[in-house]
């Protein structure tokens, strides 16, 4: 059931909005919400750490981590570590950005853990860990038999594609607590950074369509095989 | 790429979590929030249509017409029209829905259209209802040459994925927005309404993900082609 076109020129739209995310998440929270900061007084500079991280970190190189077997025109070797240091990447921001929300919390007096949006960002953390081991062990370093990797590798393309879109959808869910929170404390409805936030999670939520429509279509191989990670 | 395994047994896991959520999103707003209402003063009443809606129509009917491929063990012409109905009920109730919500809107003095949810919803509703034609045309009334439909099959499914999944976040990002504003309104945050929210938005996520899973996994035709409903 794979989609009868190349993935190549959805590569380029992932790019595309991958730029504007980073763009956008950097004027919302430097230029709109007073900047970024481990250590401050001024509490909520350390939670915008949380959000510029995560997009950046766990949904755009991550995101770009996915598409690499078809964006990049290089030998298979070659993707194939391009795609596990991406991940990498993707993890480690990931895991920084989330202690940044854990330092505002405790530092604010805030209960941790309480919303979906926590729920599932731990869940989605935990998940992206264990994926990127498996895939590391399995793929890369010593490596399964040929069997084991034939057998494991639909499973972890679908697997991956389930922790991704699972993140994509918690960052939505982050905007719009965001936003309500702030809109709470009398942000208004249709002002400027209000439509801001949400166009961001409309650009995240399309590059997340993206990735996963290049994730559909055929790779740039002759033979036509897009997987061939084995 | 399909999962080597069949879709038979997901299937059972769809209808169960199914079960759950139906039974949740009862408790929830019939028991917690003082029930159903299309004319009351309380405005509240109004607003819980909503959510009921939503769920039990949009993602629980949807998504067994999605299966309904793989769940149902009749002729190829039976299961597509079991599948066209139950899309064209779970489109129905959508639709009421969302004119209960706009309602309440109105009668309560509230703005239409500001979140990041409203803005998805909107989109939902009308892809899911693009979705459901161009289906119909091509598919089943007046119906397309064998080519026309070979080539529109892999599209209509890659396209019926984007929009559920799309209406299973934005059901999460409703249950998110709803449960913010009771919080902020005084609700505790661990109190057991707050948890039975959550659950059911994570109920209603992992019946996505076996409606999703289902799709990638074999059908019970002989000849092993999933997608017969060409
Ligand atoms: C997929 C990426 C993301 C993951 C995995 C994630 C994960 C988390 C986790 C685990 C927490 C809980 C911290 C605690 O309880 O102390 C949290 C809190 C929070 N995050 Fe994210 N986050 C992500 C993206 C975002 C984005 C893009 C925003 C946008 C502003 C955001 C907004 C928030 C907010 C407002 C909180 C505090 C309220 C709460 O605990 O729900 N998050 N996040
Ligand atoms: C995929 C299913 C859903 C769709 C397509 C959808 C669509 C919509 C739309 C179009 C609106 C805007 C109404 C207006 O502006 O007057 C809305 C509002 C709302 N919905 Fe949903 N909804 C869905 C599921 C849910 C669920 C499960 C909940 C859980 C409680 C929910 C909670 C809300 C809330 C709180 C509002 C009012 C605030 C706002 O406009 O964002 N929705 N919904």
């Amino acid at each position: 059931m794979a989609l009868g076109v190349k993935a190549f020129p959805f590569t380029f739209v992932v790019h595309l909005l991958g730029i504007a995310g980073v763009v956008l998440v950097l004027v919302w929270c430097i230029h709109f919400r007073g900047g970024l900061a481990w250590e401050s007084s001024d509490k909520s500079l350390i939670f915008n750490i949380h959000p510029v991280l995560m997009l950046i970190g766990l949904i755009i190189i991550g995101g770009e981590a996915i598409v690499s077997y078809k964006s990049v025109l290089l030998k298979k070797e070659v993707k194939k570590v391009i795609h596990l240091t991406l991940h990498a990447i993707a993890l480690i921001l990931g895991i920084v950005g989330i202690c940044a929300v854990f330092k505002y919390h405790n530092e604010s007096s805030i209960v941790n853990l309480y919303s979906l949006h926590s729920w599932l960002g731990i869940v989605v953390i935990i998940l992206y860990g264990i994926q990127w081991i498996y895939g590391f062990i399995i793929f890369f370093y010593p490596g399964g038999s040929e069997g084991l990797r034939a057998d494991s590798l639909p499973w972890h393309v679908a697997f991956g594609m389930f922790v991704y879109v699972l993140a994509v959808a918690n960052a939505a869910l982050g905007f719009l607590e965001k936003l309500t929170f702030l809109e709470n404390s009398g942000l208004s409805k249709f002002c400027s950074e209000a439509i801001l936030v949400n166009c961001l999670a409309v650009i995240t939520i399309l590059y997340g369509a993206f990735v996963i429509l290049a994730v559909g279509c055929q790779g740039n191989e002759e033979d036509d095989h897009s997987y061939s990670a084995i």
